[in-house]
């Protein structure tokens, strides 16, 4: 949205690329579980370059049904990445000036390795066997990546919502590697209402008979839960003002169709999205991806050790009406940090769109981290 | 909560009734769809004595997966009813003073004619041949009991939620029958997220393969679905602030099962009251109750037409926690009210409850509910 007001373009053709490792018995990754896993790949795309002394990298964070294509186009296609409006030449992260990485998480389903990739043992989709995996371990394993990159530290780690738990998980594993932070309509640890809502998507999938403890690969997927648990997410993900504005009470039709069809377009817009995310994510990961969510925690000392102080500056970011990640839980943030003496801003962006104003508030969110980033730079 | 503040006893051992009507084709019930029902018949209870000049008659309305069992005891059952606190000997509603009755809504499982009932034409239960129904029809099926009982006004009409909703259509309705109404917790109209709500939990319902487009009453029955659907409704029950006292980010457990299994003790209540839930309810009714609040808008003029002035005194209540039924839609019936100089008192109670809190604070809500019945019984 004010796309007008925002001068930047778009980074043109970009591509995915892959990078593997674990492929060697010494190189496999433990997980926070216990369980172990490789090799293990990750999806990934890059922006801008990589200036000589390695200092102007940051890695973006993605969010629990999205990928590594965050700018740009892929060739013959014509959809943008999934935060083009923030990446790019003039835009918040400026190519021109940043190397700009984005990495898929491992468990998705995107072109990392995850429950839908197949089982090196059984040479079939491992399906459940996939070992359960963690916020840390999506971190760790995005390291491996950055040191394969050649990279010793990161200008900044961002992202909303999941992206910015990634974001707080990399400060609290790798505060070394970590300049600034920017994470956005985020939290330290999901409240129980957060588990609650991704709990019933969850059980929406496992009760699909499709769903068949995870072994569908080969067969009907459990497309109908699925889609269920996503039209759960989408509430969630607007505003009630939002919604209001977009379709208030509107019909579909002229009247009342007085049966279970769609009706008002909040219905249509739900049955839609819904239908439409089957076709492009795998329900197992939707599993281990929520999963992960609710085991993170990284609150207090977890974030920062008592009597430690870190080299990491922060940028927290929440906005007005998002009642999923409410500003409460940014502000928890801020404050723990100004408690430990951490050079922290905090900003709360006026907004109707809920937790999906951190994918369409850009103008002001390209304000704030264009300012922040220049900050750290010269700092640094 | 908080029963020891409150005077009052329980009202002892109590009966459901039948009241059937329709049974002569002149009879038959005129839907606001235009289909047609007949017989139909109507569970309720009575709390109470009827006056001689039957003045005192207060209709409690339920809400979407209650019953007629608003008070006291069934025999051989230790349960009591859904609104126990509030109707008794000197509760809210004083049986010793009035003469209080809770009627089920058609549509639904509970005694009243529904989808699980048999269809005196096929002989077998209706399933989606029942008719549509609206809470206009609801409260058009109510007044023939109210006429049935003699009563030709009542003192008052009185719900929480799907409760207050009929509570102001029977002011749409009918408004020279009712000397005074309670909405609590409640709106004029659906919200776009209201709607949005209950089409997920539909959605859930209608794509459990056991469903069978709604013929499974000799088969097994979509309890999965149903049990998706319930538990949706219980997160937006509760509020931000009553999951964060009640289960925080508690475990079941020592530590995390690093599994899809119930870790934490919101996803195990969230499980155990979809579980309970289907074991009572029939999906069908849930999926008729739902749309007919979704189709529910007596709005405006709807609720008292331009140029009309009625002789309703209203008392209007929400709760700050609520988000499901927020403030602002009660406000919102308030505002009007009064710029059409109605005798209108609107409340909003402090509580971190959500939308259970017209359930359990019986104390804030008996004070004022006592004081106005007093009221308008003095003025009239």
């Amino acid at each position: 949205m004010r796309m007008d007001t925002i001068s930047g373009e778009s980074i043109g053709i970009v591509e995915t690329q892959c990078f593997t490792f674990g492929r060697n018995p010494w190189e496999i990754m433990e997980l926070e579980s216990g369980q172990r896993l490789g090799p293990v790949t990750l999806a990934y795309e890059t922006y801008g370059q990589l200036n000589s002394n390695k200092s102007n990298a940051i890695l973006i964070e993605h969010t629990l049904t999205s990928d590594a294509h965050a700018a740009g186009v892929h060739k013959g296609d014509k959809h943008s990445g999934w935060w083009d409006a923030m990446i790019g030449p003039g835009k918040a992260f400026d190519t021109r000036i940043y190397f700009v990485i984005c990495s898929n998480v491992i468990g998705g389903c995107k072109g990392s390795t995850g429950p839908s990739s197949i089982n090196p043992k059984t040479e079939k989709p491992y399906g459940l066997d996939f070992p359960m995996i963690t916020v840390a371990d999506w971190v760790k394993a995005q390291k491996r990546l950055i040191d394969h990159l050649g990279i010793k530290r990161l200008l900044s780690v961002a992202g909303g919502s999941m992206g910015g738990m990634q974001a707080l998980q990399w400060v609290a594993s790798y505060p070394e590697m970590v300049m600034s932070t920017i994470p956005i309509a985020s939290a330290w640890k999901q409240s129980p209402q957060q588990i609650a809502f991704t709990e019933v998507g969850r059980q929406a999938i496992m009760k699909d008979p499709n769903w068949n403890n995870g072994n569908y690969y080969d067969g009907p997927r459990p497309e109908k839960g699925l889609s269920v648990a996503r039209m759960i997410g989408h509430i969630t993900y607007m505003s009630e003002t939002s919604m209001e504005e977009k379709f208030a009470r509107k019909l579909k039709g002229q009247d009342y169709s007085f049966s279970f069809d769609t009706d008002f377009e909040v219905e249509g817009y739900l049955n839609y999205n819904g239908d439409a995310f089957v076709k492009r994510f795998d329900a197992n990961s939707y599993l281990y991806i929520s999963r992960a969510l609710n085991y993170f925690d990284v609150s207090g000392e977890k974030l920062i050790p008592q009597g430690q102080t870190i080299d990491t500056r922060f940028l927290v970011i929440s906005f007005l009406s998002d009642w999923l990640y409410p500003s409460w839980q940014s502000r928890e943030i801020t404050q723990f940090l100004m408690s430990r003496q951490q050079d922290t801003t905090y900003c709360e962006i006026k907004s109707t769109y809920g937790h999906d104003a951190f994918l369409l508030e850009f103008e002001e969110e390209t304000r704030l981290i264009k300012h922040f980033l220049v900050k750290v730079t010269n700092d640094n």
